[in-house]
């Protein structure tokens, strides 16, 4: 069956996240609805390259979606995105060899987390916003603890002993913009909840809460760390799935803007 | 009475627009709400600079407030943020002289207007989606006839004869920033609907279906300008007031980022 690669921007705000659930309205659930109702056909099939958390938003999911269809890619582009919700936006489809597969495939992903430092009347489903004032510098550097092959048990609500809590955490940045403090953690594959967490984490240090021994010691497992301290989903978007030859995104940018400009 | 000034962002989608209205939840009604319950006093006055339509935003709405309160400006400022809806946020308070008006002081008004050549799954609430091709070059070279002091009585719904349709439009900008187009418009004041009309007519310029003689024609009242070429209000946001001594705004800037990036 001819295979393409999507693209995919969302905001999660109105989902209970990307994958298909019986009597709950996901992502993949509306775009396996517009599917349906384009290509007139039941047997495809459609695969993410993550699954993202109720509320969470994504810039850039792939996915791979095998169907039969006569249409051009670019008419049933069109098509999809005509027959999705506003919050819903096919980016990108493309033909792609059958060997491509959008989540075994993927070498590094990109998590964008917004934190604002203001009430924002335009921007609030896609921000976390932090009244305390946050001090980005002891941010950054208890943030470098969390780069490299870490064992993060303590930063995942997966059940132990599924599969490895080990993960490579390429690149972590945190940068201002305004009022913004932006985070991106780049990883080959992450565990449950562990992008809100390291964040939770990280905003819990800005605030003075907790000292970069503390995130040494949850990733020691000397100390538990509390499940409060998962940042709320509304500020994270998956920024974008990478494959062989993609190259890694640039600056950290944001996705709205809340500067102090009049 | 002591006088504040106030600097306003909202998102005007969920309101019938700024001034106080029976039976409709506006802007400024939340507002006044918010005063009552937090000053805990009835006898006090607020006056916008401007009125907004229905759907339409603000960056920097201004407006002064009549109202004796024993709470410090920063104690005020925070209780009101916190008694106003996420969509409605107080970005400034501040004590003026009583002389100080909101409305007759203002020297000059900024709107600018999102259009988005693509869907954006993110603000949809905040563009005109604009699916046809647009020529940027055409809408600047026809938005030319629309600068210096015009009569604009065919860019108006205002009722005809109720008082001058002449306005002095300093600067019409329009600026590219990736998928977005983004126009400014500054003048003194403007007239009922002027702002929308003169969008709705430089994007039917973008498309081809104006020209700039017809443009040139519906200033001289030589043709009638259909109501339908009104932008729609998602677009618009009052991006600034500005009163004697202040800076007017610098380069434009988008409110959103639907820039293609992966």
């Amino acid at each position: 069956m001819p295979r393409f690669k999507l693209v995919v921007e969302y905001a999660g705000t109105r989902y209970s996240g990307w994958q298909i659930q019986q009597n709950a309205r996901t992502v993949a659930g509306e775009i396996d609805r517009a599917v349906r109702e384009v290509a007139k056909r039941r047997e495809f099939e459609l695969y993410g390259a993550g699954r993202t958390d109720a509320g969470v938003h994504a810039i850039a999911q792939v996915a791979h979606l095998d169907l039969y269809t006569d249409l051009p890619p670019a008419t049933l582009h069109a098509r999809l995105n005509d027959a999705l919700p506003s919050d819903i936006y096919i980016r990108e489809i493309e033909n792609v060899p059958h060997r491509f597969h959008a989540r075994h495939d993927a070498e590094a992903r990109a998590y964008l987390y917004q934190i604002s430092r203001r009430k924002t009347a335009f921007f609030k489903p896609f921000v976390w916003w932090i009244k305390e004032p946050l001090d980005v510098a002891r941010m950054r550097d208890a943030s470098r603890t969390l780069v490299g092959m870490r064992d993060f048990a303590s930063f995942t609500a997966d059940e132990p002993d599924e599969k490895s809590t080990r993960v490579l955490v390429d690149r972590l940045e945190i940068a201002e913009d305004g009022e913004l403090i932006l985070i991106r953690i780049i990883g080959s594959h992450f565990l449950w909840r562990m992008v809100r967490r390291i964040v939770g984490v990280l905003a819990a240090v800005g605030c003075g809460e907790l000292s970069a021994r503390q995130v040494q010691a949850f990733l020691d497992g000397d100390s538990d760390l509390p499940a409060i301290l998962t940042a709320p989903a509304s500020g994270l978007f998956l920024e974008g799935v990478y494959y062989r030859g993609d190259v890694l995104p640039g600056p950290i940018r944001a996705v709205t803007d809340v500067r102090g400009r009049r």
